[in-house]
């Protein structure tokens, strides 16, 4: 059954992933705008073959609740150009010291350090740009009040108080030492599960979602995200260069604490598949209608990349 | 006349950065937040003793329209979030590789260049986070639009198409190379001026202000930003260490593309001097209620820190 599903659900995903390439390069200045350099590494980062699941998420959050199609490829882009300024950044010598991103190099590797800190702040920066911009807002208070909470969303999703940059704070402190279940839970948490969470978050508050069913797809995402990494933590350990795309085996080198370290590979696949049941329960109200996501969550740890 | 005006503005900036300075401590995560390492580092920096200059910018232009005045402390101080992420940013190894600032060792230089990167990318973060904050949005319309159009403002301020982003691109690209004009301009209006005009500009559509006096307004923030930038450059070449607060001399040593450099010290200090007083002219239809404005454009160029 699982095969079947992943079939169905990769031509659904190549699909949707065209459409969110097609907006990004409409939404990020060409290569040859002034000053090139920096729109070649911001380009270098964003097209280099991501899968796109934040966007396709958050489209497919919205399109629950009866969203706009436009609007939601267009602030699902704005997704994408956030969690590209989160893995430049994380790539650096600095912090995870990455030669290798989906087969390529790094954006530092290309462009040396100074503009891939630049382009990753840059990227930061278009987002909430996009998010903001007045072509996109419809001209009613309501639609202004959602793009105003998407926003806080989404820059709190990436702050330290259970954001992105809290959990890669703890991830680096973490390395070498002996770690703690609640820790590790943090880290998920804060470094993964709460974008994922806050990108079909955006998807359902632009939809105009109401209290209950952002409830739903909240718990939908914070699970999912948890069972994203911990099925990242597993393809580190278990995948090899070729199928990754990018340096395997950097967690154990790095003493990184992650889910198999903590609990061993078999607790660590249970562990996985329990959160993706849970993720698809939440979903249940909805019927046959959230189908997309309850594949993609199913995808999620089924992936080789 | 000068020094009348420079010993009655420095007791007002005085006043105004203690009520900045007491906002930003609201805004920030304590330093004993979870987690800890992360919010010392943001606060190490954000209180190392700045001035202050675009949040109260930002308030001076907001006053000048009438502007409510917790709503423009909140909003100001969100620009200065955003201007010491840039700052850890540009002091960091990879691009100026400085050591101190404000008479204080570099973020960098006291928890490390991880901490750095991600401190900066929290405070840019966190400045969306607070400018979107629902508890800062009155209950209408009108100041939804205003705070979406702020924060698109900044946003695009921070980038790369005229934006700081993008001016520290080709600051960077020009050292060591026979510089001209058109390319020492870019970088003044894009690392500079484009911020301090859009922190007098954020105020003026926080307060209201009608298309006519944004004009007039963001020709103030350009030109007193351009001449910002030149007395910048002047004090790195004329001042010494203790008074500066940070290396002096950088500029020559690194082949830096500045005003100076290509015009002279004396043709320098004529370009400030003139930039303010057009800076100034342009408020001239608002009378005597700019005069703040204008004392803190005089202030710009004869500072000594």
């Amino acid at each position: 059954m699982t095969t079947a599903i992943l079939g169905g659900i990769q031509q659904y995903l190549d699909e949707q992933r065209s459409r969110v390439d097609e907006a990004l390069d409409r939404l990020v200045p060409s290569a040859d705008a002034y000053p090139t350099t920096i729109h070649q590494a911001m380009r270098h980062s964003l097209f280099a073959g991501g899968k796109r699941l934040r966007p396709i998420l958050c489209i497919e959050a919205g399109r629950l609740f009866g969203g706009d199609e436009e609007s939601l490829l267009y602030m699902g882009s704005a997704l994408e150009l956030i969690h590209t300024y989160s893995l430049i950044h994380d790539d650096l010598p600095a912090l995870d010291d990455d030669d290798l991103r989906r087969g390529k190099p790094t954006c530092h590797k290309a462009f040396g350090e100074a503009m891939a800190i630049l382009a990753g702040d840059a990227l930061l920066a278009l987002a909430f740009e996009v998010l903001s911009a007045p072509g996109s807002i419809p001209a009613r208070g309501l639609g202004l009040s959602r793009k105003l909470g998407i926003v806080h969303e989404l820059a709190h999703a990436v702050g330290t108080q259970s954001g992105m940059v809290g959990g890669q704070v703890v991830d680096l402190e973490s390395m070498g030492k002996k770690g703690d279940n609640a820790t590790l839970e943090y880290i998920h948490s804060a470094k993964t599960a709460a974008f994922i969470r806050a990108a079909v978050r955006a998807g359902a508050i632009e939809a105009g979602a109401a209290e209950a069913g952002l409830d739903l797809i909240s718990t939908y995402g914070e699970k999912a995200g948890m069972a994203f990494q911990i099925a990242d933590d597993l393809l580190d350990l278990l995948g090899s260069k070729e199928s990754l795309g990018k340096t395997a085996g950097k967690d154990p080198q790095q003493q990184k604490l992650t889910y198999p370290s903590l609990h061993g590979i078999d607790e660590s696949w249970r562990r996985a598949r329990q959160l993706v049941r849970e993720a698809n329960a939440a979903l249940e109200p909805f019927g046959q209608r959230a189908h997309r996501l309850c594949d993609i969550a199913t995808y999620l740890i089924a992936r080789k990349s």
